[in-house]
């Protein structure tokens, strides 16, 4: 997604060859603007396919699902990270380990939510080490809903997170996909480079 | 907004006098339809002042700022709770008790995003102690930026938040005011009930 690759360039701070921010107009303040842009892009990706649902987790991925649900007119449901006192009923939970916070953590939907009858599309901000993502899945699949596929805003290719997923026979696909980066520098797989890469895989 | 009060009386779990859940439609699965129309009615409530962003506290929050900002035409900034690893700039932050969750924690904003050129509104799920909202409207006091105003998706009125936002001369609307609720019974401050309230109080 060109625009959203552009913004990265312009206003992302690499702070290592891991550690990316996007805080300026994705996670942190909001460009309203473009999320419903990348909303309407996953509509065009995924809207082909029944989708019932639109999953992913707090915090930052609720504008993203936000923004997706309206594009496809279906409601989203975020996975909450702690359980709280309100949060009686049973639910489906996966641990995840955060690798930027450095700690372990719980994700849990309640079993209200989520059940056969959903077709679901997660999304989420990033697709790093594919934790919380990998967790998403295995909460759609005891639910015994039918995961349609994964979309992702920025995705860090260098990292295991998009293996992970299509080990699992999971359909993954981002709009900015980073193949490298430095402090100062940065460097998107584009889709010919993309083809290139699948064709010299033998996909 | 009638519209809200009635899904609140149809989906709207009351565990107790004082615990309303609504986590079928706002704020776990969430209605995307009724989310945006909630922003419209903060956009019509709101909209005649020069509203430059919207601001509110993850997570529960940022569905409805979002379509705020999208009614409005403006981006939203969000809170967070706790300090990341990639968060090391300089941050405005404010001490909150959660009541829910029975914990202390803190909210903060980088001071990248909020500063004396900005017009802020506030907008957040629930409005019950006023504990997260009162922090939220310190950190725009420290920043230097103006708070044209608060707006929330469900206030209990019987509870002393509203109370402690107008002590500070903060303007405060809500979409649907709880008076009294109980397992089975709710009851709404309806606009005649409202204007017979201010007259009665003087205002």
């Amino acid at each position: 997604m060109k625009i959203l690759e552009e913004r990265i360039r312009q206003e992302g701070l690499i702070l290592s060859d891991t550690v990316l921010k996007v805080d300026s107009f994705l996670n942190h303040q909001v460009d309203t603007q473009l999320v419903l842009q990348i909303g309407e892009e996953f509509g065009r990706i995924f809207g082909h396919q029944p989708v019932t649902k639109v999953l992913t987790v707090e915090a930052s991925g609720i504008q993203f699902a936000m923004a997706t649900g309206i594009a496809l007119g279906v409601p989203f449901v975020y996975a909450k990270k702690k359980k709280a006192v309100t949060q009686s009923e049973e639910v489906y939970s996966a641990p995840v380990h955060s690798f930027t916070r450095h700690e372990d953590y719980q994700i849990s939907i309640s079993q209200k939510y989520l059940g056969p009858d959903d077709k679901v599309l997660i999304v989420d901000d990033f697709l790093a080490t594919g934790a919380a993502l990998v967790g998403l899945a295995d909460i759609v699949n005891a639910s015994g809903a039918e995961l349609l596929g994964v979309g992702c805003v920025i995705e860090k290719s260098f990292q295991e997170g998009r293996s992970l997923l299509e080990e699992r026979g999971i359909a993954v696909h981002s709009l900015a996909r980073i193949s490298s980066m430095s402090p100062g520098e940065i460097h998107f797989i584009n889709h010919h480079t993309e083809e290139t890469m699948k064709e010299s895989a033998g996909c």
